[in-house]
């Protein structure tokens, strides 16, 4: 079985590619340089690929930035706030379909069932594409609209993450043996790629660390 | 109302923007660069986007050729032996469902209510992502991943070719007073631009004029 996986440099990705693979998944991973502020994530993104074994791992350049929309593509101020209720301005607009979509068609040429993605339960706090029945949606437009789907092999979409808190995924990613110290969560990193403690990503992430009772490595090694 | 239409520099995205603004729609534009071989696609779209007095063009480069598997972006050769049966080589996996997402994104920064895309009974020919209940289902997806579809107001995907042969799609194009002498549709144009006349999409272009009993001004002007 194959799988293309959707790495950003998260912790989310790393580890719901690392559980995929521990299912037998032979993966692809796709990363999407959109138009971040800085190539912080690629390079984590490169990391973590290099950690997993993966030898296709494409890099696709989509500047969503001509689009606008999002504080995570120029758009005014990351939030350092808090996290509170309703979309954040980090939401950019239509991201996990514009994803999604590249994996796909990375999907039909490599011939793999699935694609997947590390959305879960937290990012949903705000993010409708973060939500098991658009991911459902998702899959059945994509049945319809692929030569693989037509031909009877649809591709799947696994959220092996999408029900578990940040806790619970950092505790399955030692399980499995990853190394957190390669990832990379904050949305507005300093000059060396620091995190900034105070984003929206950094906040869910030292309180995922916290609640699993574990040091954070990213943290530690400053 | 406002509608985001994905423009490619042909003669039915061109005739299908024309008759949703004829609806009285408002009109922003999409053109993907997506690793064709040549820019002439684009500067028709310019061309087109320039005679519907479009203010808004927005140009995305997705390099789809990373991803490969289509003869479009460089695999293999361009088909010049007419059409056949199933799915040709220059369907470009999940080509359509990268363009919606990419407009889709488009749809929530202008606030648009629509996107609008030239697909058409004949591109259905072996084309997976052009048929009606592909783009139901994408808008379904579409409904349940965007902030505006959350708040109440998703996004509609017109389609107002869908059912026209090529000769009907020339025949409202000229009662819409549009000059099809501006639009490119060959996928292997020569040097300056001039189409191969060989094609699949020459072919279909060919008969659509002949059946419409009209004489192609890109081919006249050569």
């Amino acid at each position: 079985m194959k799988a293309v996986v959707l790495l950003s440099g998260g912790l989310d990705s790393y580890t719901a590619a690392a559980a995929v693979r521990a299912e037998g998944y032979d993966l692809s991973a796709l990363t999407v340089r959109y138009g971040q502020r800085h190539a912080t994530e690629v390079d984590a993104a490169r990391r973590v690929a290099s950690a997993l074994g993966i030898s296709r791992h494409v890099e696709l350049d989509v500047d969503l930035g001509a689009v606008g929309g999002s504080s995570l593509v120029g758009e005014g101020a990351i939030p350092t706030g808090g996290l509170s209720a309703g979309i954040p301005s980090t939401y950019v607009p239509a991201r996990n379909t514009i994803f999604l979509s590249l994996a796909l068609a990375l999907a039909e040429v490599t011939q793999s069932q699935a694609i997947v993605i590390g959305a879960n339960v937290l990012d949903y706090s705000g993010y409708p594409d973060c939500r098991r029945d658009y991911l459902e949606a998702f899959e059945r437009m994509a049945a319809l609209g692929t030569r693989a789907g037509v031909e009877g092999q649809p591709v799947r979409i696994l959220a092996p993450l999408l029900h578990l808190t940040k806790a619970e995924i950092i505790g399955l990613g030692r399980k499995l043996g990853l190394d957190y110290g390669l990832t990379h969560s904050c949305y507005s990193p300093g000059e060396e790629g620091e995190p900034c403690g105070v984003c929206d990503s950094c906040r869910l992430r030292a309180k995922g660390f916290a609640e699993a009772g574990v040091v954070d490595p990213v943290v530690r090694s400053r």
